[in-house]
């Protein structure tokens, strides 16, 4: 694959692009979370290459978000399973699907539904406020300077036009707290 | 590029991918998110050749997700909004970035912040079930067939895998809200 790094970006949407986000990863990755494990299985699901699906499960496991568990020894033959990294990948997925059913979807017929074994029901992803719960809207979200920002390939602009997060709206108890937000 | 079209395949999550996973196109959709619109500017951010950043947006704004703005007549020089079908994309995209802050951050510094100004404070995008509210894990979550499931390339496993959505769980007054469900 020729394209650029977003390893080395300031930016944690690129760093989770350079780790998941190559052609066909994300597919894989749904694939893992449906169960689909055995290389010939993922293979068959998806209409891929060998050499690209042992190229992209390469990429995952090397990132710890796959894991390869060999069920057969002569011959070998593998199948992979998600790691907690690769779990913690899966909601923001199912977010992105939500996404296609709503807005990409040629006949507004979901291709799969979710059932949220926590309720019991049939849902769908939604993206929320870690401190209030409301949903998230794009219009009201302001990005803000972090502490790892840089002005680098891939930031040089955003580096110098975001506002740094001023802890007037959080004084008092909530200062110091305010970076931690950001870290689970 | 030479690659594979998602086009065509049953799944809302390749669906997505395909007018906004390539390479570059999140990170452009960053870019505008933050305030980032000329053609120029963009180009600086991330260090991308003209011709790439062109094709992505040409594709951004032929899937609806991005609308061209002129800003200057002589000569032209465009820039570039999201529509409401991109806004509809930042979430999900927020919640990669989570992610990405949480799992592929070299140093833990957060580079970017956000502030919800719906509460007022800073926060991270969590991704939630629509039913009753709670964070989703993928363990807590059964994907099962979809009225627009099929199988062919992409899904030709997962399409005989998935058991169908019954309507057991949601029997009596519930019954026929569960398709509607994936539907906003």
């Amino acid at each position: 694959m020729q394209r650029t790094s977003f390893r080395d970006m300031h930016c944690s949407l690129a760093r989770t692009l350079d780790v998941a986000g190559e052609w066909w990863s994300p597919l894989i990755l749904r694939d893992l979370f449906v169960g689909i494990a055995r290389f010939d299985e993922l293979q068959e699901d998806l209409g891929i290459s060998a050499k690209v699906l042992s190229e992209r499960l390469r990429a995952l496991t090397r990132a710890g978000i796959a894991e390869r568990k060999p069920y057969q020894s002569r011959p070998r033959r593998d199948s992979y399973v998600l790691t907690a990294k690769g779990r913690a990948l899966v909601p923001p997925l199912l977010a992105l699907m939500a996404w296609g059913d709503r807005w990409a979807s040629p006949d507004r017929r979901p291709p799969m539904l979710l059932r949220h074994e926590r309720c019991g029901r049939l849902m769908t992803a939604q993206v929320t406020c870690s401190r209030c719960g409301g949903d998230i809207v794009a219009d009201e979200v302001t990005p803000l300077a972090g502490p790892g920002g840089a002005r680098a390939a891939g930031t040089r602009v955003i580096a110098k036009m975001l506002a740094p997060a001023q802890p007037v709206r959080e004084a008092g108890s909530r200062g110091p707290a305010r970076h931690r937000a950001t870290r689970r």
